[in-house]
């Protein structure tokens, strides 16, 4: 089978959970003094000035909090750590670290794709830096110390963003979830934990870090994304030689209500999306994945007021995504020659 | 109020039910020689050849046969009364003068918007050619004679085919129905008795037509038709006051889906372009009931096989349904400058 990453992987992330010794958990530091030393220890290894952006939570309105999060550069736990919690930014949105989430720092790198291996070695570079004058508070038999159990070890989680509509449609995504678990592998909404599977578009990474290598984590989580995908390209394979022509008209259709309707909610925005995203990798349509994936994440509410310049109501929103997302779809020419 | 009729009258449609009284009613009419010996008396009275079509309904096909029906110039008794029954049917659908149906005669005279008077003057000019050298059976007391006691006297019925979106989704038009009941007139769907009012189209007519004068009869279902327009009108101006950008809304996804889609069936076809014409009548496009209308009748089953030039299953006609009314659509330009 001729496998294409492309038309199911969306991006790969990886991170890195790092405390130091000297300070409490996150948690339980309550002193807020304590808790910008650690901001200012990061800053000054990061030499963060030329390509970060450093954020303060408690020093940054709600809504753009809410627009990082969206963006999937800040987590719902540096948000509710505001009092002591910040993110340094790159300003291509390609890392983030955020300082005082569960832990002190929390380091991650994104790359759309499917680049296990090359995201790995780039957020280990950036841990190398900043560990380089202050050492992460590290156990010779359980290695890094973390907040919580779960990321004891290498504290690093490998997540893959994939495209699922032919498992999720069929069903058979409920089937595979446990298979994985077995695997030491948690499935989740887009969103991160507890988040629904929104727009078919799930997050494959590794349950526990203690008791495996780096190396043994990436291995399971590649070989998962390699079986997830090939599983859902035979089944939208399948699903287009049963019936081509309803997937076509489904599509189609969804391109046609989203480039003409006067107003239209997240939700019903997400699964028309994913109808023409499905458009997009099967060849109905002439477009790629990314910009439809970029379309996304700008419609969602806080992006949405920040392009608008200000807050709306849900029902502005509704009319502001309709107009936007109609004219963004049509300056895709998706339709080419079609 | 400022009323426009045409926002909401489709159609006028007057038919009269006449006999002769040298042969048995058409559903007692054994003998096929002297059915034909009706429809030659008809013939050479119409002097037929140069306006009309002739049809014997026991020699054109069931595809025809349903062709007709679906474009209002037949009926299903006609149908019914095959080996009998014939219909002269002028080449621009003016005018339809049944044979045997469940009377000898049916005259019908039709014509596009708000026409009653007009439309009753002229199927009488038809009715004086077909009587001119054989009188149709009158008495004195009862008027004409026909096979249903419900169309005595007279023998008219006055029809009006009405577009009736607000009402319907206001579900008030099942309020109206009883008044109009107790005013001697009945409301169907438009494809006549006990058809469902698909399309949120309805056909007002008298009930019965014995102890009336044309004249009254021509009134009564005047002024329902008057008095429901505005009551229609009102309402559509409430809905849009209420919430027009969800009007709008409605309208361009219909057009989004109609103009987009690979398969549609005729149910859900009648629906959407219900919503368009919506859109027509109220301003949201430019476009005209009229020409909508056309299409819906274009695309009902028969007519779409006599279109495809052979019949297509089920399945075939939603295909060609949505590319050829995609395709009518677009060059109706209805979006022009929206």
């Amino acid at each position: 089978m001729n496998v294409s990453y492309d038309a199911v992987v969306v991006s790969t992330r990886v991170r890195l959970a790092r405390n130091f010794a000297d300070y409490p958990f996150p948690n339980r530091l309550k002193d807020v003094k304590k808790a910008r030393e650690i901001v200012q220890l990061i800053a000054s290894e990061l030499n963060y000035m030329d390509t970060f952006d450093l954020y303060y939570m408690n020093a940054i309105s709600d809504e753009r909090a809410a627009f990082l999060k969206e963006r999937y550069l800040i987590s719902k736990d540096l948000i509710a750590h505001r009092p002591i919690s910040a993110a340094f930014i790159s300003r291509d949105e390609s890392i983030s670290v955020m300082i005082n989430e569960e832990d002190h720092v929390r380091e991650q790198y994104f790359l759309k794709g499917f680049e296990l291996r090359k995201v790995y070695e780039r957020i280990s570079g950036i841990d190398d830096i900043i560990s380089e004058s202050i050492p992460f508070a590290f156990d010779p038999e359980f290695g890094y110390l973390t907040a919580c159990p779960t990321n004891l070890g290498t504290g690093l989680r490998a997540s893959v963003m994939m495209f699922l509509p032919a498992l999720t449609r069929t069903n058979l995504i409920r089937r595979a979830l446990p298979a994985l678990s077995g695997r030491g592998l948690t499935v989740r909404g887009q969103y991160g934990e507890g988040s629904v599977a929104e727009g078919e578009m799930y997050q494959i990474s590794n349950e526990v870090t203690l008791g495996y290598s780096e190396e043994e984590i990436l291995s399971v989580v590649e070989n998962a994304v390699r079986t997830i995908t090939e599983f859902e390209l035979r089944e939208r394979e399948k699903m287009l030689r049963e019936d081509e022509l309803g997937v076509k008209d489904k599509a189609f259709r969804a391109y046609g209500i989203l480039t003409n309707c006067k107003r239209i909610d997240a939700q019903e925005f997400m699964t028309l999306m994913s109808d023409v995203k499905l458009g997009a990798v099967t060849g109905i349509f002439d477009g790629n994945m990314e910009e439809l994936d970029q379309l996304i994440v700008a419609m969602r509410p806080a992006n949405i007021n920040r392009l608008n310049g200000g807050p709306l109501t849900a029902e502005e929103q509704a009319i502001y995504r309709a107009e936007y997302a109609g004219k963004a779809l049509r300056s895709m020419e998706l339709l080419n020659g079609r």
